[in-house]
């Protein structure tokens, strides 16, 4: 919360501990819905139970349309008011909004708060409910507007003036056939600067771009942000229009994906926070323990090379800054892989992969000579600097290589290829490195102390 | 591009190799805008310089206004055009997008460009180029519509009706007094759905959230998303009008600043695509290159305990396991602080500090043991298995702590905290580990053997 925001909660609190409803009112619905909805969960449940009694349900409805984060949240506050209001204030609120807060309820409880609803909205919200997560159906509303393509720009003007109030968002106009199939798009800037008699079907856009209801919210992301729309239909197997995606639930979309992205990434979580620590351990322990035992196998793979290093023990020095060195080029080329795969739909793989071939070689080479050069003078020994040169050499080009074929792979296999982690290729290029780096230690060495 | 749009291509082609101007506007013409940039920049410059021939610059104009993504591309389309057809493309196009494309010339060719344009156009464009990079002022459009406080709703539909074509969008009436202080604001809904002889005074929200015109554009699109506009205005240091912002750029912003975070944890930017891999190379070097001078100060210090290696070879053998995993929480931990931080602009620092501390000791500990638990019946060697599990799980505390007190402390310095990449964050730990595990084993090893 901002500053300005934490002080009118603390004024709010002074009108509510004096009960007084006219003060509360007036400051209360200045705010725009999300300030609402910010100061309304400061609140306890002794002032939330006045608040109800101060405001009408349509009046709440804006809080809770506008609070969209946690419906586990807002399902305890509808707990608390008595049925008649829920029933109000479910009418008014937009139909994806309900659909979001009823599908996270038990299936008793989700039944008693559709009772409540009239018959046609909560044929609206049954309709919604079953809709696939993250699916352009599980986003949709359907309080749009639609006009037929027989009516006249006055007629379809008549409609939007009642339609205006309940319609989530008015720019677009749709324009469907007496079937229900879509055929058109205007806006409402066409509608306005139009003569009333002018007919709809003379000025409607007919390549209007569409989405399937079960459309993975991905992709419609990605055309909403192309296309720079603020809100795009959705249609039904039939080409029926069933609803629309407005722009900011995209929004959320793009955040929550991009959120994903990072925390695969990261190996890690990052978004859901917690502040008890033993929780907080417990979402990274599964990764951190999973990567220990492949972190194991590369310990035994040392083990096996333990008589080559107590005889050249200098050898040791360099595990390190080796497998470092791989795992961070791995890293660098499986985010690039990643991201590409996620922004290309178009993508020739194999370009793809013969261009981290060649960097990975480019990149092994010229790291190798540096490592070479300085370990050479360091150690006084251009041999061990090779050795060494030529194992950072190989493990940054495996490592690299890695980093791009295991999430080809896994988009192959239908696998998300976010799921591989930085940490993930990190711990298996130790492996590739240590394996690399004590074979070309004992080959060469065996080469030239025999 | 999809498939259905590169067939339109491919018919469009022969549309322009017939020079049927015709067919080629009836066809280019149904497509969107989005589209039609993306057609337009497949074309050579021949068919390109046929285009502009069949099409107005009005007509052209929306290409530009859809293309967004590289001003270059489109300053090269403006030098095969005739200077006319570029003066009226430049007027007809939205400010914002004409900057963008300005900005990215020599001095010498915007001027030329400036010249072209007609006076009040060209101030405006000269207004705006000057604001920085990342803020309100670099993303703000000047075709809004503006009414006054005295209008009533019918005159304001008037000014609607006329100024709707030029505006980017007319979602939101801007209200204004006459020192043009933006005093309200109301919506196209609002218009429609009240009376002509009302005021717009008596109408308008007056609770009006702006931006400065200084302010960073991720703030801004943090404001955006959660109030759920489709536009934002801006206002200069005089709370006077000067602009707006459309979430059709917010979207960009949004997704330009999570690529941002992205690149940045995996320490290579991952969005600038080259298909040379020596250029690709070349981007991912510097990160590795600096990296390696770290690893090699990790190098010397297992040199440094040369003599107890070569004395207890063996302990060489789990180097890999404990700089690896204490990388990989290391990482976690710099994830979840980068995105704590971005999200949360009032974040209790102590709180969040405190909670990594007591984390990273329920994983150190929980690890430490899995750790010790395994090597000591790997090798038979309850002493071994402690110090190299005592040695995890200090490693994994200090590499914890350093993911979540580095970005912090970046944060306070001014700095961007996600300039902490997650190859740093592993490097780094890579040096506290080794450290750690030879400091302790040394001690142990001491304590016992003697």
């Amino acid at each position: 919360m901002t500053e300005e925001l934490e002080q009118i909660k603390v004024a709010l609190e002074a009108t509510l501990n004096k009960r007084s409803r006219k003060k509360f009112r007036r400051l209360f619905l200045s705010l725009h819905g999300y300030e609402q909805s910010q100061v309304f969960a400061e609140f306890d449940v002794m002032q939330r139970k006045l608040i109800y009694t101060f405001l009408t349900p349509e009046e709440l409805a804006n809080v809770f349309d506008d609070t969209e984060e946690d419906p586990v949240e807002a399902s305890k506050y509808l707990a608390e008011m008595p049925l008649p209001y829920v029933a109000r204030l479910l009418g008014e609120m937009y139909t994806d909004n309900v659909v979001d807060i009823l599908a996270e309820m038990s299936p008793i409880q989700r039944r008693k708060y559709l009772n409540l609803l009239r018959g046609d909205e909560a044929k609206q919200v049954r309709d919604l409910i079953h809709y696939e997560d993250e699916t352009a159906g599980s986003l949709m509303t359907t309080e749009y507007i639609a006009v037929t393509d027989q009516q006249t720009i006055g007629s379809a003007m008549q409609q939007v003036k009642q339609e205006a109030q309940d319609a989530e968002l008015i720019t677009y106009i749709y324009v469907i056939d007496d079937q229900g199939i879509l055929v058109g798009v205007l806006s409402v800037r066409d509608l306005i600067t139009h003569q009333d008699d002018e007919k709809i079907a003379d000025i409607m856009i007919t390549r209007v771009l569409a989405v399937d209801v079960n459309e993975d919210q991905e992709t419609i992301a990605e055309q909403v942000r192309d296309y720079n729309f603020v809100a795009i239909p959705v249609v039904n197997a039939a080409e029926k229009m069933v609803g629309i995606i407005t722009v900011d639930d995209i929004i959320d979309v793009i955040d929550e994906e991009s959120a994903e992205d990072y925390s695969r990434l990261a190996g890690v979580d990052t978004e859901s926070i917690s502040h008890n620590p033993f929780q907080t351990a417990l979402k990274r322990l599964p990764w951190l323990i999973t990567l220990l035992f492949l972190g194991m196998l590369t310990a035994t793979l040392i083990n096996h090379f333990e008589g080559l290093l107590s005889e050249v023990s200098v050898l040791a020095i360099f595990i390190s800054l080796i497998t470092g060195t791989a795992g961070n080029a791995g890293t660098q080329s499986l985010a690039v892989a990643v991201r590409r795969l996620a922004t290309n739909n178009h993508l020739k793989i194999w370009r793809l992969i013969l261009n981290e071939v060649a960097t990975g070689i480019i990149i092994g080479v010229i790291t190798g000579i540096c490592v070479w050069i300085m370990v050479g003078l360091w150690k006084q020994n251009l041999l061990l600097g090779g050795v060494v040169g030529a194992a950072m050499a190989s493990a940054i080009f495996v490592a690299n290589l890695a980093g791009s074929l295991i999430p080809i792979g896994m988009e192959k296999l239908g696998v998300d290829p976010a799921v591989a982690s930085g940490p993930f290729i990190s711990t298996l290029s130790d492996l590739t490195s240590v394996l690399i780096y004590f074979n070309i230690a004992q080959y060469f060495l065996q080469m030239f102390v025999n």
